[in-house]
């Protein structure tokens, strides 16, 4: 009998996909995904300071996980749509929960950050 | 004005939040913190092929967010236990369904890899 996923054991194939849907890349990709069908150009508008090749790659690995799925259209130039899988949306409410989260809460997390290097500055310089 | 937080845009806070949060180490380490306070070695156990060295930045990286408290505890020899802050608390929801979406979704993810790069390579083998 095969063991129950569990992402804290070594081998757990949870943890590889854990890498891919905590990627920034992917998050932003899913939740701008989340209308629709969209064009590989809207997407790069969408998610400001993406790169085309680093578009291109996440792109490639959703849809080899069956996230994503690329159709290409026979019009002249061809058109590339990208869109959600089943598998896609049922991700978009916890990615997006994540997406959420950073947002309410990164001006606190950032003072934190501050705080915490002038503390940890003090301690050097009494050192 | 300030603006409202926006992760589509370059120059939010909340990319870099993302990052961390969406680290593997960070998932698992934040879930592991569930139950309540405890000590590095009981994390290292949890969190099956975990680095000293990884635990320990991962760790820093929280406490300076404010997501993870460090109390040590003036014994010998010391005891060092990990907490998760108010705001790490707030975090554990969010991170938790990432996890238990990775596991419940990790073998048709692997599945839907391997048809991926058979029909790569039927391609490939095609041209």
């Amino acid at each position: 009998m095969d063991l129950p996923p569990d992402a804290f054991a070594r081998e757990c194939a949870s943890r590889v996909v854990l890498d891919r849907i905590g990627d920034r890349w992917t998050v932003l990709i899913v939740v701008a995904l989340a209308d629709g069908a969209i064009r590989f150009s809207q997407l790069r508008s969408r998610i400001e300071g993406i790169t085309p090749k680093v578009l291109t790659q996440t792109l490639r690995a959703l849809e080899r996980d069956g996230v994503v799925t690329r159709t290409v259209f026979a019009e002249v130039p061809p058109r590339v749509e990208y869109e959600l899988t089943e598998l896609g949306r049922d991700l978009l409410a916890p990615i997006d929960a994540i997406r959420i989260w950073a947002e309410q809460h990164a001006a606190r997390i950032v003072a934190n950050r501050g705080r915490y290097d002038v503390a940890a500055d003090r301690l050097r310089a009494r050192s």
